[in-house]
């Protein structure tokens, strides 16, 4: 059913083309629109997939990639650690499903992120697991870029939280 | 990947809520996205199903039931024919997957046609093998029927439209 999906995601981000004129603001409403799914979307993926709990953040990077994109989207992506802190990491996508349907951005929504949904969703799963992140496209092939590349930085260390809560 | 589209369709469907005040307004639009899909997603029914030719309405009835749903949306509808002509057709739905996460329709939104953007679909597909029809919610658990029903009426007969061309 990915197509009648993949369809479906392209009238809806149509249709905030066409309520508001900036593409800054359909940016921000995609990624709001994505978190209220994410929130949502970890019981799914909890209860559909079965894993364990993550123990680093590596850990979780690589469970988004190779679990939950493979799962909901059919593609995996690879997994880069972006940081010496071990907090950021990269998730590059050879092909991104979710454009599968678009052959370039029309010049003047040249700064659209056409797939900021997703950013929304890992945000908001994160949250759901207690996970504090930053989520945003740092290259995507729509613009021009080689590869799409999806940047998750973690925010606070689990280890930080344990010792406030003592 | 049918949670991920099913909260996408609703964050689609709460979006024109926002944006038009009357229901009508928005089920006009949803089955208007819907067409749109349609038209594209004949393509890809087609090459996947690897479905012959149908040679009446009831078989068309019978295909988009059980090969379109089926694999688009996990359900099989059952067919009922409600014309002694002949062309109309009711798809009937004991689980509709799109309101998987809806509980009810706000007392505002009493009139809103939650998943019409199926009856786009359908009228879009359909165009695109060449038959008109009329597609429209008969029956919708989520205003309090007991069952969800979809009804087609096909408009012109195939007969005609060859006799037009000879």
């Amino acid at each position: 059913s990915r197509e009648l999906f993949v369809l479906t995601y392209g009238a809806l981000v149509a249709q905030l083309c066409k309520d508001y004129e900036k593409d800054e603001d359909v940016n921000t409403c995609l990624d709001r629109m994505g978190y209220g799914i994410g929130v949502r979307l970890i019981d799914d993926f909890l209860a559909h997939s079965a894993v364990k709990k993550c123990r680093s953040y590596s850990e979780t990077a690589d469970m988004i990639a190779q679990v939950a994109f493979k799962m909901y989207l059919g593609v995996t992506p690879s997994v880069s650690c972006s940081s010496a802190a071990g907090n950021e990491f990269s998730l590059i996508l050879d092909k991104n499903p979710l454009v599968d349907f678009v052959e370039e951005l029309p010049a003047e929504r040249a700064s659209l992120c056409y797939s900021n949904v997703l950013c929304g969703v890992i945000r908001g799963a994160l949250e759901m697991v207690h996970l504090a992140a930053e989520v945003t496209f740092l290259q995507d092939r729509l613009k021009g870029d080689a590869v799409t590349e999806i940047g998750i930085t973690f925010l606070r260390k689990a280890e930080d939280r344990k010792h406030k809560r003592n």
